[in-house]
């Protein structure tokens, strides 16, 4: 039977591979326009690919660091020999589906705005097209790595179910590590070239966005691939393989002492996520719109989409669960449900607070007219408010996962199995919904690529409309991102309790009570960890955009003719500028995230880690959605009011937007989503090192 | 030996209160200047007295309404009958330590701006004075309560010590319950003045700040006294006596079994307390200083007084727990130390992160160079940043006090009753401490008084060093407030425990997992409620301060030869305004912390609300130091740039000052001094509420 299992995800896998490059042949198959647009794809195209070269090369320093610590940890007996390859190969595979979401995204930009020439649909069609290719190879990479690897585990080096799921926790800790990395780099290189370009281009020289004659305008479009595209495709592998495998592992430690189950238990999440590829594949020939540009419409036609692949994953769970593990645990089924119906709610509410169709956006955009101090005030307020309907859909999700799962306060195996399986419905469908997120930067370097080429100001529009809608369609990826995250962080928190068991067989659930002084520390550390994150990651982009602005204001100032158009600003120094200062401190919030579960572990040991990754999780999941829908709703207030609101474009409440705006950006494209990995990184790092701490420490 | 313990407290809390008189005399025997000052002393007073009245009707509806809900539950069983009035009476003494410090601040403002007029000495001597009957007053009358409580209780009604404790901690549910109403509302009415003066007054109208010209400068004088002053002393007055009564309450929890110890156990904080008042008293002898305005000078006179009562307490204390608990329980003294060392140590990180002495205001005031988005991230990230330290220092003394004190993993109660131990000793110099916090709005409002009374330039001067340092002072007065608060919510989770485990003995401090899922959705819930009540304060405060803005407006336009200073704005229309959205405003906060820990312990049980209980202190701690110090740091980086840095006044960097502090205002003003309040107030309900609770509830 096993066998068949691991055939049947292997295939899922493929499946999403193959579909990836018939939708990368497609999107190859569009024109890429006129000269002038080729050679601005080019020269985006070429600093992304830069960047990512440097940026690859010192992540590479770091795994040959880490390999060969893990290693000696290996040789001195404190973990198994797989592990330190394991490690290497989640952050390969995690930095190839950003390379490859990066690849197809310059290759589509200039594509997606020729076909905007022609039509609205045709450009979706393009946009679209090359967010499935991202979207499905990290699907695709994800599962092929989980099925390769269990089938070297299983069948080859003959390890039982719980020497599997250790190992395989180590590769998601290398694709965590990877992703952070890609976020973090990624999100301070755009956000630092945004900042730059913004500060000295649209708010000091008064030129619109997006113009030639700004010197970190190619800078700009490079950092949407970089961070946007190939940091969210990082990200969103760590998410998906990090998902999936801590389910595996709960699923063993639920069924333990029942080998059989412990494997079909195991298999759930995998082919669950097999299944969701297949319902995503159908999803997206859903996907088509008509040539008006209204947000309602072009979301109603992502939706039908996305929709699609959510019911029919939420029809294809029930007969798996049951059949697979038989009827006595067919109730799992709504743990699933849970976490599908809250992946869907955690997105509503973010759109709720964050798109400028309702009220929130629409209030905030009203406070520009008493200025920025307001905004900003009702930015935060808005964020810090948003954070209560996220935390109580995910309470509910959690409860009805792990009772409706057979969990019981007393043994709560099986309800910690159901939480991950929650996660894994929740990000099932991963497929299309990062296929309609990933396409939003396309959209957006299009819109660059129209506005520099000077096309016609109806295919502006139409990039527009697809970019606006991109930022709904984010909103709501956030949402799953963020939520699974919770869920994910949750289920191995668990994972890690059961790895201290193996080791100190009187410990359990039970035992890290909150009055425990070492928990309680710990949990204190953990909830601070985010905002240390925050402020570091909010630092750098700081710092890294006043460079930026500095050489901005130099060539507009020492190049001749430069703002008359008669000479050419120079890119790629700005480029370069932005890579080297991004890369430099992309580090540090890494390494932290690293190194800090090993302190916490020696000088607290286990208990206080549990500590810390619960006060980290819980501050972490309100961090990221505070900072995202703050972030989202600066932007679309001030979208609003440039569609004519409170003034309109120039006015000084347009100001007082713009400055929103860009204090949401490092908020929502930055720290945010970071956050969302280190909480998982946390609980990875505490996973791998647990052997090291459990022999190790000072207090407990 | 029990009546001389009770005696030594008595005769303490009135040392404070005939202190307190006698400051408050010397402050009446100075002058209050020409006519113009003494009807603008006149003005404020008659508007703060005004305001307090009218929150105090408000709030003496929530109190009937409440005793009323209490006094059905004593008829039903659920309660002691004691409850009801002990709640009834924290709630009065709260209300009454910010009305004495209101009434003495009101009088002291003009004394300090005309002494201001002889010397510097002179004016901090009248401020001091002022801020002195405040502090004194505060701890004399919590002081006496918990005296006149305990003999009633003990000798009068012949309770436990357990029911002593419990009957006690209703009267510290009161006290917060009132200083909630009193920081919230006053938060908000100060800050909507400031930030509606500051808008209309100094951004559109272009006046100076203070200028008799605006119609809201009264409103904004009143608000220092009734936010900075009224609410400060109410909060702190709920401060002290919470932390007192809930480290008896844990000595009783600690030598259960002992009715001897147990009554000297709860002694010690008391008479700690009065210790700390002599200390203070003494302290208070040395503050003086010469005639330069530098801002270190003044600070080291300050310091001197405040040092020297610290080192007395630490002297102090150690006879004090040597002989009465006895060389078994004498490293309980460590515990002390600890929370005083932690207590400086957080000011002092406070006073690094906010003063513009230090690097990092002095680069965030850098950050106003290429405008208010810069500041703000900058701002945002310093405070989040700043968080880092103090969890460490906290972390480190309640280790410590846990440890030293005897606690161990297995049987933590002697630990939890150190961990109290330190809040108190952190607290026990209050009397002095916040003399040298409250006496900032005095010598703000002198500094106000000065500038509409046209007084010559070197008073403002003099009142302008004096405010400054109160800044420094205030920021130092914070951290403690936040350190204490944090660890009294400790000790009161744990009295919450105590108390359930007296109706479900198989309850105890070990059966509050983490890995529990009401536990852990408790926590979730809790971590969020700080964010949600920093958003309702932030929103509160932008709705008043929306209004006043449109007043102001109203005024300037409609009001013929305003501007020319040929006819007077209507000062008592502003204040009114103020008065009524901050009442308004200042309920709904209130009622969710006392609201939802019924909630969720009806839906999650008594597991829930210790999670809601942790998560609560944990991130609300966070929150509060990084809402503190990011408000402070902008509100300092602003003053640096006045003071002639980064173009100075008038230039482009200081109009992006002057959004950042706008923006910190209500941070550092309503928000994050409130979640201190909030954090405690929690777990006060919940321990009122408790046997609600376990016969009635839903899940565990």
């Amino acid at each position: 039977m096993e066998l068949y299992l691991v055939i049947a995800i292997f295939v899922g896998s493929i499946l999403a591979l193959v579909f990836a490059l018939i939708m990368a042949k497609r999107v190859m198959s569009f024109d890429e326009g006129t000269d002038r647009m080729k050679k601005i794809s080019a020269s985006i195209r070429s600093g992304a690919n830069a960047y990512l070269k440097r940026q690859y090369t010192i992540v590479l320093i770091f795994f040959i660091v880490m390999f060969v610590i893990l290693g000696a940890m290996a040789i001195f007996g404190l973990l198994t020999p797989y592990v330190p390859f394991a490690f290497i190969t989640g952050g390969f595979f995690s930095g190839l589906s950003g390379f490859v979401g990066m690849k197809i995204a310059t290759a589509a930009n200039a594509r997606t705005a020729n076909a905007c020439r022609t039509g609205l649909n045709k450009g979706l069609r393009v946009a679209f097209s090359a967010g499935s290719v991202m979207g499905f190879t990290v699907v695709g990479l994800g599962l092929l790595d989980i099925s390769i690897w269990f089938t070297l585990l299983k069948f080859v080096f003959k390890l039982d179910a719980a020497g599997i799921t250790a190992a395989m926790l180590t590769f998601g800790m290398g694709a965590s590590s990877m992703a952070l990395f890609a976020r973090v780099g990624g999100g301070i290189f755009t956000k630092a070239a945004d900042v730059g370009a913004d500060l000295v281009g649209k708010v000091e020289a008064g030129i619109p966005e997006d113009d030639p004659r700004n010197p970190a305008v190619i800078a700009d479009n490079v950092g949407d691939n970089v961070g946007d595209v190939a940091g969210m495709g990082a990200d969103l592998y760590e998410s998906y393989v990090g998902s999936v495998i801590s389910c595996a592992a709960l699923g063993v430690a639920a069924f333990s002492g029942n080998g059989d189950m412990q494997f079909k238990a195991m298999a759930i999440p995998m082919i669950m996520a097999a299944l969701g590829i297949l319902c995503s594949i159908i999803g997206t020939f859903f996907v088509r719109t008509g040539e008006k540009t209204e947000q309602k419409l072009l979301l109603k036609a992502l939706s039908r989409g996305t929709n699609l692949a959510a019911i029919l994953i939420a029809l294809a769970a029930f007969p798996l669960i049951y059949f697979i593990l038989g009827a006595d645990h067919w109730t799992l089924y709504f743990a699933v449900l849970a976490g599908l119906i809250a992946g869907v709610l955690i997105g509503k509410s973010t759109e709720y607070f964050t798109s400028d169709t309702y009220k929130p956006t629409k209030k905030l955009a009203s406070k520009s007219e008493t200025g920025s101090a307001t905004i900003i005030i009702g930015g935060l307020g808005l964020g810090m408010l948003s954070t209560a309907l996220p935390i109580i859909i995910v309470g509910i999700a959690v409860l009805v996962a792990f009772f409706v799962s057979g969990g019981t306060l007393q043994a709560p195996q099986m309800g910690l199995y159901g939480i991950a399986l929650a996660a894994v419905g929740m990000l099932s469908t991963l497929g299309i919904t990062l296929a309609t997120d990933a396409y939003g930067p396309v959209a957006d370097n299009a819109g660059g690529i129209a506005e520099m080429s000077g096309l016609e100001p109806e295919v502006r529009e139409r990039t527009d409309a697809l970019d606006s809608l991109g930022n709904t369609t984010a909103a709501t990826g956030k949402g799953f991102a963020i939520g699974s995250a919770a869920l994910t962080a949750l289920a191995l928190i668990a994972s890690y309790i059961d790895k201290v068991q193996t080791m100190s067989p009187d410990i359990n659930y039970d035992s890290f009570s909150v009055m425990n002084p070492l928990v309680l520390i710990g949990l204190f550390i953990g909830a601070c960890l985010p905002f240390v994150f925050a402020a570091l990651t909010m630092d750098a982009v700081g710092r890294a955009a006043q460079s930026v602005v500095i050489e901005v204001r130099r060539q507009f100032k020492n190049i001749k003719g430069l703002m008359e158009g008669k000479a050419d600003p120079d890119y790629a120094k700005c480029v370069d500028m932005c890579s080297r200062s991004s890369l430099k401190e992309m580090i540090l919030p890494t390494v932290i995230a690293i190194i800090v579960p090993v302190i916490v572990g020696l000088v607290l040991g286990f208990y206080g880690v549990v500590g810390m990754l619960a006060g980290a999780t819980a501050s972490g999941f309100l961090m990221a959605i505070f900072m995202s829908n703050s972030g989202g709703a600066w932007d679309n207030a001030k979208k609003y009011i440039e569609a004519g609101n409170h003034g309109g474009k120039g006015s000084d409440q347009h100001k007082a937007a713009v400055v929103g705006d860009t204090v949401g950006d490092p908020f929502k494209d930055t720290s945010g989503p970071s956050i969302n990995i280190l909480i998982k990184l946390l609980s990875m790092v505490s996973i791998v090192f647990a052997a090291l701490v459990v022999q190790f420490h000072i207090l407990g």
